[in-house]
């Protein structure tokens, strides 16, 4: 049977386009451009945890590349290089070739070099770190947030909820939203051109993956602000197209996480601007919300009436111990 | 009980010297200097392949963060930056407290900014990425060793092996000797002014991680040459005083890995220099055999016999299946 070091060579190995020195040696070589800064992330996917174990391997590559690579689209930043460590229990070539064959394609169809990293005995683990550029002083962080902005949201965040109760049994869907409900699930979509076309315009931005009201919570933390979401604009329609339910797809769109999409805050002159984008971008761009000179996250009901509302994030260490 | 966002704020957040922003957004924001080659490595450390689950969390902190800076060392990179992935079974504060604190004594001990990672639920893991600098056309990378080189060694190699050995109950060990030994295994010491110290003078260089002879093999594959290993040179001072059985110890020496010292290629004409540099790092530096013009991986023995001899790389996967 091959060894570690004969996998590594097989499957990680390929092309680069912007890299000095990639795959196989103590480290890697890159060369930064001038002037940028370097955005670095990482992401540690689990099975049972991230993904289900008997998931399709090219589905869980894909989705390590991507939730990576979707912070880089949260700061604004170009997605450059990456890395892969990866926990194996065993060595099965079949699962190792298609989960490189999907963590190599969602790589491609950002531009990004798999310039190296790890594989070792141990439960299932794959750990990503991303690089990325943005020219200095333009990265979107999370504390910009101000009194008078809008709080937006990309695409339609809590299809994957959807499409993971379905998996578990929890959640009917509409026949024809099956699919696509897996889809945002299995096949998270970074949106780097939207994060980096809001270098400048965004005073505060991350992306969702635990949650709508959860992140949002985070972003008011930073900024030091309040936000009041109205219920009357929320992002609802395809939910409720997929699973018929108002509760549920309330449930999902605030508390589901997986989407992936960016949520991010832009001062109320620029409304125009932004929805210029989306159509140019071809991505639907829901404003939500707008950022309060108080603390707080609460919600505009459609009778005016507002009540404060728990950020319901999705948090791994939940329910343990 | 915390929540992981919490977990991450109180143990991970620390000061940092050269970063522009540190844990807790969606990435973290660094320069790195122009003119400079970013290198760039991950290692992932498994409980029970790479360390004892019951391992005291500071040793584990600290060699999680050591292994990964000594590849920054084997470059000729100067460490500046790393990240910290995590999965934990369950949340133990003393645990994560002890663990982060080790790492960052390590970090410190380099000058190495920790800027951020991810905490997530999972059979326990560490996977770490760092980030070095090392000036353009300078790094030392595996493939450069040339017929004329002498092999060298940092250190005394094995040390690790035998500390394991003994924890194991399969070594026994002189009663002064177990502490270095263990100390050897639990806390390495990434030759990091070595591995600058010998930019543009070696010509091939690695650390030792999974064994000297699997290690130096891969120099010889990358390199397309062979070596002949010097039987009487080879430093088993310090291992026979441990072990006092020289089967044991040229196998420690020879097949252990985890020490994380330097091996090297340095053309024979600047044998002196090494030599000084050792004096003056007061590292012992030892010279093990020469590079020859055919490929294989030779021994020559005391008597003047020359004989082939196996890598016996420790292979992570091996035994598996």
């Amino acid at each position: 049977m091959p060894n570690e070091f004969d996998l590594i060579r097989r499957f990680f190995h390929g092309p680069t386009s912007h890299t000095d020195l990639g795959v196989g040696d103590d480290a890697a070589l890159l060369r930064p451009r001038a002037d940028m800064q370097l955005a670095v992330s990482s992401d540690m996917l689990v099975a049972g945890v991230h993904f289900f174990a008997d998931a399709e391997p090219g589905l869980i590559g894909w989705k390590t590349a991507a939730v990576n690579i979707s912070d880089m689209a949260a700061m604004g930043a170009q997605p450059r290089w990456i890395t892969l460590a990866l926990a194996l229990p065993e060595v099965d070539e079949t699962w190792i070739a298609a989960m490189a064959r999907g963590f190599r394609d969602c790589c491609e169809a950002y531009c990004v070099d798999w310039i190296g990293g790890d594989t070792t005995r141990g439960p299932l683990n794959l750990c990503a770190t991303v690089f990325g550029e943005v020219p200095r002083e333009v990265a979107v962080r999370r504390d910009g947030a101000r009194h008078g902005d809008d709080v937006w949201v990309s695409g339609w965040p809590g299809m994957a909820a959807l499409g993971l109760g379905y998996l578990q049994g929890r959640v009917d869907l509409v026949g024809d939203w099956v699919e696509p409900c897996l889809d945002r699930l299995h096949r998270p979509i970074p949106r780097v051109a939207l994060g980096i076309a809001l270098r400048g315009t965004a005073t505060a931005m991350m992306d969702v993956s635990d949650g709508l009201l959860g992140d949002l919570a985070h972003i008011l933390e930073r900024s030091g602000v309040g936000a009041m979401l109205e219920e009357t604009i929320l992002p609802l329609g395809t939910l409720l197209a997929a699973c018929k339910r108002t509760e549920l797809a309330n449930a999902a769109l605030l508390g589901g996480g997986d989407d992936y999409e960016l949520l991010f805050c832009v001062p109320r002159e620029k409304r125009g601007q932004i929805e210029a984008l989306g159509r140019h971008l071809e991505l639907p761009l829901h404003r939500i919300g707008r950022i309060l000179d108080k603390s707080g996250l609460w919600m505009q009901r459609g009778d005016g009436v507002c009540e404060a509302v728990a950020a319901q994030g999705f948090d791994h260490f939940s329910g343990v111990n």
